[in-house]
């Protein structure tokens, strides 16, 4: 059913290419999807991965381009000539993928790609694309959508279609413009199909109708997409004027990049990386929450060094000081998380910042006592040191509270003036509670020896 | 654009509602979708709710029921006699979702409410589907598609997809079956308004098919779509016989629930929460890990509690007790969310278990070299104790090191016997790194002092 790269497959398909058996390749890549040969590419090295892209057939290979990493693509592009780009890549592509393969060049090279193209409609759509910034509703969209005028009726509206939709592998929805091109509504495939032929569109097309705006955040396309389970939603400039649609495959991809993102900030990961990238990258990616990790051991170091005579006095103070930081590193973690899983599927609700916090206070209280009777009954029961027991149950108390409220004020804090909320996940919350709790341990044992 | 819901909003409409204006309320509900009257009703008191529920208009209060959570719509259900769940709820939505509202009663119920659809086709399709665990293709499909037979003509096709297409909102693809229902390939709307009427369906029907069988898990069908970009995906039974279909809005619910747990999972919580969920649910979901964070720390608190009395000589020693327990613990999130991230997304790539780890290996030696090199400078110019300089560095590049392997060994291991890896993040890898990199600090100090 799906395709599964094996190592075998590889070498044999390898071989076919070297050995120029046009016939065993044909066998090997039958019924392959332009994901799958994008997946091949990646595993070989970069001379078979030439060899096995120049025998492909031209459709297929600019679909795989498009499918694969970008710095394979660029590899590819670079070896590639500015006339080839052109003719074999681009002129296969729909408007939104050529215009992203182009964007990825020099400006200078852009130029010499474009002049090369030669369906005039498809250069000056691609150009038009350019404009915007990739992160945008411009930037995701397509130009190729089939469109109708609203004063038609049923028969020229079909007939429109059969010219307009040469060009676009689906149709989805048939859009219904006035004169001017301004966005009306639509008109279902269905509903044409069931009307009589001499219906006036007007009569049939449906207002209703979701749309996004030419500058919108691609982020606020996909919760759009994603809240109203749309597979395409048209794209409108300024002053109502249909300009393009984007599908819903574009927005995938930009939703599993947002929560991978999330997880990846979560996780203490500052780049978008992956298993399969070098250790150099990967390496660059951990080093920056690494860094803060150890400015504030160092910072903790320091607490504890304050209450260096205490420690002396009564070693078994030092017991607990991994079980304290951990404990609140673990309960802001769980906070925040929640919080941003919230803002990003945008279920927080009406509930004001407050009622937030005294929910979360009543999460720390019940958490704070369980966890906090249980450390106290293992103390009292192993150590029989009733101030020690005294001291590790109640700031451990203190300690869940506080990182409770302090995860969930954080980021909710940092959403309110537009910083991304996932920043005060993973280990910058697990830091600076981390550091906090180990002084309101030592204060509290300070407190309660000096009794 | 996207309907935004407020409080003054809220109050507006309850007051409608309550005075039976219902002009006012036509306006009020002008335009909105299902999922906006269900983030209404969700907003609402349970009066306020059931009162503004029954003055909707049927189809869009049956398509709102859907989109509710699974708790609300359970309190819908209880206050609606079978008649009416079956008359005016599951006779407006399509088999898949009518299977799902049914699915959720008693099995008592289930028999009531399917005895009470007139539509005998919709109820026998309903009862197919009820036959399929939820989370597999069975369960996700819709018996509504559009087939045509491969023996026909263009003609002909075009008469069958009116007929069939009168109660599919959208028709996406039409499929070819031979006499025996068997699934042959698929047909675009776009090919059959090009066709002459004569052709023949076998002449210009596609056979390249991406399809799953009815008893593939949900995550992947999720898989197979995301990957190959589909709308829809067709449903086979075993002997290839064309059973149903899935569209893409239900699978990326289906994506958004798996990243969403594993982001929880990694972030320490162990069910399916909401910010909005009451108080005892979120500590419920949060307990669990912080006693496992607990029992860390007991553990930890006996590894510091045997080298006792070389804290008394050395107090020095407990001060980067914290700094070397929370870099185990990032370092060890950082190596499993990779891989974890790596699993979800199918992007392992073909390397090998030892490649990945030797990998691993690099990125936690250089880390580590750096790292400990940055404390050995701060412990040597601030604290000028080369011992105690030597002991902190040396074993936080152990400590990185070993976090970083075990951080990618274990999720790995899990997936290999088919246990959730995300179950390796978060709090328990945290854990295991803690208390591990607790003694192997301890050690290195014993190992010092006693030269």
């Amino acid at each position: 059913m799906q395709f599964e790269l094996t190592k075998e497959y590889l070498e044999h398909l390898n071989g076919a290419v070297e050995n120029g058996q046009q016939a065993e390749l044909d066998i090997l890549i039958d019924g392959l999807h332009a994901v799958d040969i994008a997946e091949i590419l990646e595993e070989q090295t970069k001379d078979e991965a030439k060899a096995f892209y120049l025998v492909l057939p031209e459709e297929l290979a600019a679909d795989a381009l498009v499918e694969l990493d970008e710095d394979t693509r660029e590899r590819f592009l670079k070896e590639t000539s500015s006339a080839d780009i052109a003719e074999k890549i681009i002129e296969n592509l729909d408007s939104d993928d050529a215009a992203d393969v182009i964007g990825e060049l020099s400006e200078e090279q852009q130029d010499e790609v474009i002049s090369h193209i030669e369906d005039i409609e498809h250069a000056s759509d691609i150009i038009d694309l350019l404009h915007y910034d990739e992160d945008t509703a411009g930037g995701l969209m397509a130009k190729e959508l089939v469109k109708v005028n609203i004063n038609s009726n049923v028969a020229t509206c079909i007939k429109e279609i059969r010219d307009q939709s040469e060009e676009i592998e689906n149709i989805f929805t048939v859009y219904v413009v006035d004169d001017n091109d301004l966005l009306q509504g639509r008109i279902s495939l269905k509903k044409l199909l069931l009307a009589p032929d001499n219906n006036k569109v007007e009569d049939v097309y449906t207002k209703e109708l979701k749309l996004v705006k030419v500058d919108s955040e691609g982020e606020e396309v996909a919760q759009i997409m994603d809240k109203y389970n749309l597979v395409v939603v048209p794209v409108i400039d300024e002053i109502g004027r249909l300009l393009g649609r984007i599908t819903i495959d574009d927005v995938v991809d930009f939703m599993r990049e947002e929560s991978d993102k999330d997880y990846q900030m979560a996780s203490g990961i500052s780049e978008n990386v992956e298993s399969s990238d070098s250790a150099w990258v990967l390496t660059r990616a951990r080093l920056p929450w690494l860094l803060i990790g150890l400015f504030g051991g160092i910072l903790g170091a320091q607490v504890i060094e304050a209450y260096e005579g205490q420690i002396q006095l009564h070693p078994e103070t030092a017991f607990f000081i991994p079980l304290i930081a951990a404990m609140a590193g673990n309960v802001g973690v769980q906070s925040s998380a929640i919080v941003v899983q919230g803002l990003a599927n945008n279920s927080l609700g009406l509930d004001g910042i407050w009622k937030k916090l005294f929910k979360e206070l009543l999460v720390g209280l019940i958490n704070g006592l369980v966890l906090g009777s249980l450390i106290f009954a293992y103390n009292y029961f192993f150590s029989e040191d009733l101030t020690l027991s005294i001291i590790v149950s109640t700031s451990l108390f203190a300690v869940i509270v506080f990182a409770a409220i302090f995860g969930t004020l954080v980021p909710l804090m940092l959403d309110k003036y537009k910083i991304d909320p996932a920043l005060a996940t993973g280990p910058f919350i697990t830091t600076v509670n981390d550091v906090f709790g180990l002084f309101l341990y030592l204060y509290i044992g300070y407190l309660m020896y000096s009794v």
